[in-house]
């Protein structure tokens, strides 16, 4: 059966219903094996992506580079601001059409939002969404409730029935709006949201919580709205991001998740999740690493769930998702880590 | 039969005649499928191209790029011009022997027009010219003249007997002057030089036309040159390379091709060309975008020229040319693009 | 039999004994037709190098790109101090175990030489260092070393007996450290450390070298230092190295190293070696280039043995050194270089 992706661009998590996650968790689930080394696949040999980073994003772009790497293609990439054409004056639609000519599937990030469907439609191949500004980050938002999706299954619990907080900047957080419209998916679950005053959650993203069957509530205390919850989704002040102006308004007494506090409030098997990166500089108000070798702690495993994610947007895209375990043998290397 | 570029440097435009143009086009013909994804190959696996880019040019870079993985070859890529060695007092002579010791090929782009021939002499691997300075480009004069063979071809026309322009900034355009030394190759034509004044054609090479047996006269007026002509080559002025007291001898009452203009004087079936990219800025004397659907439009097929040319370089120098066919196979993966 | 080096981090030049460095060479000797492109392999094929240069470095860089691109891997690379995630706050250490987890192996270069060991620390996967600030630069010393083996083979030398002299910025030189820690594993040659006063080795690496048995003299003048030597690495005075307000200090009459002094002072057979770059800028105190065509200069084949011996340690540090022979065939392309 075809999937529902091929040839499609991906741009929005608006795209994914339920039906869509289902479709994309199982092909992540055949992607694991791959992307940990323990299996290799030449099943996109041949073909090449362009990453086109036209802001940094570091930590996205390489994980995109791994994912169709372990798929066995080829990358070509740019980043920065530096594109040379758009300096002499090209719009995004030509170079759209232009270097979407040279390869097979584009990734492209951008700080401005409309940026991307003028290069989307100009582009002859399927373009994947890496953020666009204060818009989308499609793949984030999958790997997010990917991750939700297993840390609850090993706790045999599901999302409809628990209590999940989003907090931190839930103004400014792109990943948490995506989450969000993710979450409306689902419903009969408690959501809280958790952020300091001035950093509230969009009223249409909090609107669209609630009509799908959610019960929201909102707390300006880190304390209260992690209390008896099963899993928090922490996220950092990007200061950048806050009008200078208004900063002052932000402060709160305190917005740091640490052992102490997930020891006091939140259920025993509990699952902490961050996006990251998150801020370890002093003074910052986001998740402490004092409990980083602690189970409750996923966010590596939500890391590392990003390739796997990746590679199964490419597979799909691609059309190779049911070629994906009769192409895959074990490496000649091996991927092994001995302390001295 | 071995390929007289086998092992060769691709420095100016000036190797080729015509046995050697009919040699490179009939392999860029075999490229082809594999540059657009019908087919894939890896038989330049296992070699690497140092892609060396110590003046910005992304489109070109990404498009080796895109060329070599396509032959299944690796790419390591450096860009800008901080390479940290040459800081630190290095010679470009050093820098070539070094650097083209690590590689099996080089592609080499400098703002110094002399630095590619102190690198190419240091190097022990063939070194293809990207671009230096205000001297050639002649990859771009290689796709320029293939789609010009292709659109005649298409529309059963030969460059013999013709009526091509040369419109735009004629003097420090680049693109403009490699190709019109391999339109001197050919002759009798009718060429057309379309300009400002204070941005013609050098005299050098407005002879090496003339004296190729081609007619050549000289317009300023965009419409007047472009009456009944076969193909117009339109560049546009790149502000950045005149100097500052020149511009306003420069101004020009207008500038554009768009569709009305094209309507009105030039053949129904006539060719438009463009090295790109072109300003779509306001105000900018470029080419319009207003018939970009257009056929006579072959801007993107000439930009999609550049792999499968770039390709059967890479092939005639590393001696894979003729093993093109047999290494051939169809991918597993599908390039389609289907819209939402 | 298993590799001392399977899953090892490679940090420190430290870690190598005499055995180890009789291992590594085997290997190396076997990378070269593969790093020379007489052969090809694809032994790392579905493996993936996170390629982290926080610090510039396009030389070493591109050197490890070559090395994991041969064996058949594919390479995600990070340039500069923009690595997006620290700009906002990250610490290196979840740097460390995000990235890792997206590689099967790392290559990590940072200006701070602390960094170091966080990453590699928290990375799930083997690092390898290229270069950490005033620290180690292990894979140079390696290649130093084995070159120094091959070339005093070719004379039918070997070190013990041998005069050896270390010139130049003896104080800064971080090559010339790590070499110098390389050579106390053996014994019993003279070894000379010329340098202008203000830059001279370490007393502690001085030490080190005269406990192991060699005998050490300290020269300030190179003439006198050179006299009647086996083998001379040279080095630049790399002044952005040296504080302001010591420079006045450090002149010295000549620090040239050119035909005319190597012909009047050292031996016929002498080998000439140079981490380079060298400084060819005017007035430099570095080697000259006029002797370049000379086979007593091994500065190229020194350079070029970075590649084989990065190969050696991904092969050995991933478990295939054994696959080396039996996965190589020739490639279909032709690595030749023909001068027009």
């Amino acid at each position: 059966m075809v999937s529902r992706f091929r040839g499609q661009d991906i741009l929005s998590s608006e795209q994914f219903d339920l039906s869509a996650l289902d479709e994309i968790f199982s092909v992540v689930d055949r992607c694991v094996p791959i992307a940990n080394g323990s299996l290799k696949t030449d099943v996109l040999s041949g073909a090449v992506l362009g990453s086109l980073f036209f802001e940094a994003s570091t930590r996205t772009r390489l994980s995109f580079d791994a994912a169709f790497m372990r798929l066995g293609g080829s990358v070509s990439a740019t980043t920065g601001v530096t594109f040379s054409s758009i300096v002499k004056g090209e719009s995004i639609k030509d170079t759209g059409r232009v270097v979407g000519g040279y390869f097979d599937i584009c990734v492209f990030r951008h700080a401005h939002e409309a940026a991307l469907e003028e290069f989307a439609n100009a582009s002859e191949v399927p373009v994947i969404n890496a953020g666009n500004g204060a818009g989308e980050h499609p793949t984030q938002a999958l790997l997010d409730i990917y991750t939700i999706h297993k840390e609850f299954g090993k706790r045999k619990k599901r999302i409809e029935g628990s209590c999940i907080v989003l907090a931190g900047d839930l103004r400014y957080g792109r990943t948490v709006h995506s989450l969000a419209k993710l979450l409306s998916l689902y419903g009969a679950a408690e959501i809280r949201l958790v952020s300091p005053r001035g950093l509230r959650l969009p009223e249409v993203i909090e609107e669209k919580l609630r009509d799908s069957g959610h019960k929201v509530s909102i707390f300006s205390s880190l304390e209260e709205g992690l209390l008896s919850s099963d899993l928090v989704y922490m996220t950092r002040v990007q200061k950048e991001r806050i009008p200078l102006a208004e900063r002052a308004d932000h402060e709160c007494e305190s917005f740091v998740l640490d052992r102490k506090l997930a020891d006091k409030v939140m259920k025993k098997d509990c699952v902490i999740m961050h996006p990251l990166p998150r801020d370890s500089s002093a003074g910052a108000h986001d998740l402490s690493d004092d409990m980083d070798d602690d189970d409750r702690i996923a966010i590596f495993r939500q890391s590392d769930a990003g390739v796997p994610v990746r590679m199964a947007l490419f597979a799909c895209v691609l059309g190779v998702e049911d070629e994906l375990e009769k192409s895959s043998v074990s490496p000649k290397w091996t991927k092994v880590r001995s302390r001295l």
